[in-house]
């Protein structure tokens, strides 16, 4: 794979957080998503992360109120009936191995988000839910903590991205149901 | 892109820590690397991480003393000279937005990864570095923490994934020079 067609990946790969529920997202895609994280680097080699699926509507009710939804719109509560996940990645950290898998997390995130596009998927990364609700709604051992949750579906939202303004960060929409998220230029990121 | 292409890279995407010192990385392939994690998502979308790029030889020489190389390899104090990194990326935190960037490092860390591979280049990540050291060398303002050093080079080392057995995760080298890298399988990285 050549670089350009990686870049064209990477900048299509967009967080989104309104879904066509009514495409079910199975177990396979999810399968296939997890493989992606087995060719990740990983802390001492360990791979102290696990995942858990959940695609049946019934856990998928659990699920969804457990989750805090884009912090900057104060307005809103997360997607409404019909626009939810369609499934959702649980990561959770085995306890065997230690408290802190350094960086494994991200990435085997970004395997899976790039994963996700490929095969039509959009999805959003979730720090903010009920680590103990969520923990028991998918009675998981003790031994497994979750970290993130990834919401998953067939996208039913724009996203574009937008020049960074006066370090104003915040993601915004417009009137026209557009999600705007400001990037920071190139020349910023590197240090001199 | 499809979602096989992809999965390739990934699985020919592996940690080297040999390289082909005489051919060089420019300030040009470093920054086409960096471009890529414009395009990660980020908490809060803050997006609180830069890159120092090293690419000179003098700078390479004093950044490479500071760094700890394999921690499973007792009897290897890293690559010898003609096949050290012929460029390092010093990922790190500006502080001025927290001191914690979630999963921003590791998604990426995962995408500069994938951009070296197109690119013909690989490389380790590195977390076990003297980060006062490193600072210094590099002039860094006490505004920018190194969170992870990544290796670059053009690899000069064979890498083969292995099925892992017994939970024994540590990766080995061989007599004939390859190294081997045990990977979990899927059925273990799924939460029944």
């Amino acid at each position: 794979m050549d670089f350009e067609s990686l870049r064209k990946l990477m900048m299509e790969a967009r967080t989104v957080r309104r879904f066509d529920e009514s495409r079910p997202v199975g177990e396979n895609e999810l399968e296939k998503l997890v493989e992606l994280t087995r060719y990740c680097p990983s802390g001492r080699n360990a791979q102290p992360l696990r995942y858990r699926l959940v695609s049946s509507p019934e856990e998928r009710e659990m699920v969804f109120p457990l989750l805090k939804w884009a912090g900057y719109f104060a307005d809103w509560d997360g997607p409404e009936p019909g626009e939810r996940p369609a499934a959702y990645l649980v990561q959770c950290l085995d306890s065997t191995y230690g408290s802190n898998c350094l960086c494994d997390d991200g990435l085997q995130l970004e395997a899976i988000r790039l994963g996700m596009q490929t095969l039509g998927l959009e999805g959003c990364i979730i720090k903010a839910f009920n680590a103990p609700e969520l923990s028991k709604a998918l009675r998981l051992d003790e031994r497994f903590s979750p970290r993130y949750v990834i919401a998953i579906g067939y996208p039913v939202e724009k996203v574009v991205i937008e020049e960074i303004k006066d370090d104003d960060f915040k993601y915004f929409r417009t009137p026209d149901g557009i999600h705007h998220v400001p990037k920071r230029s190139l020349e910023e990121l590197i240090l001199k």
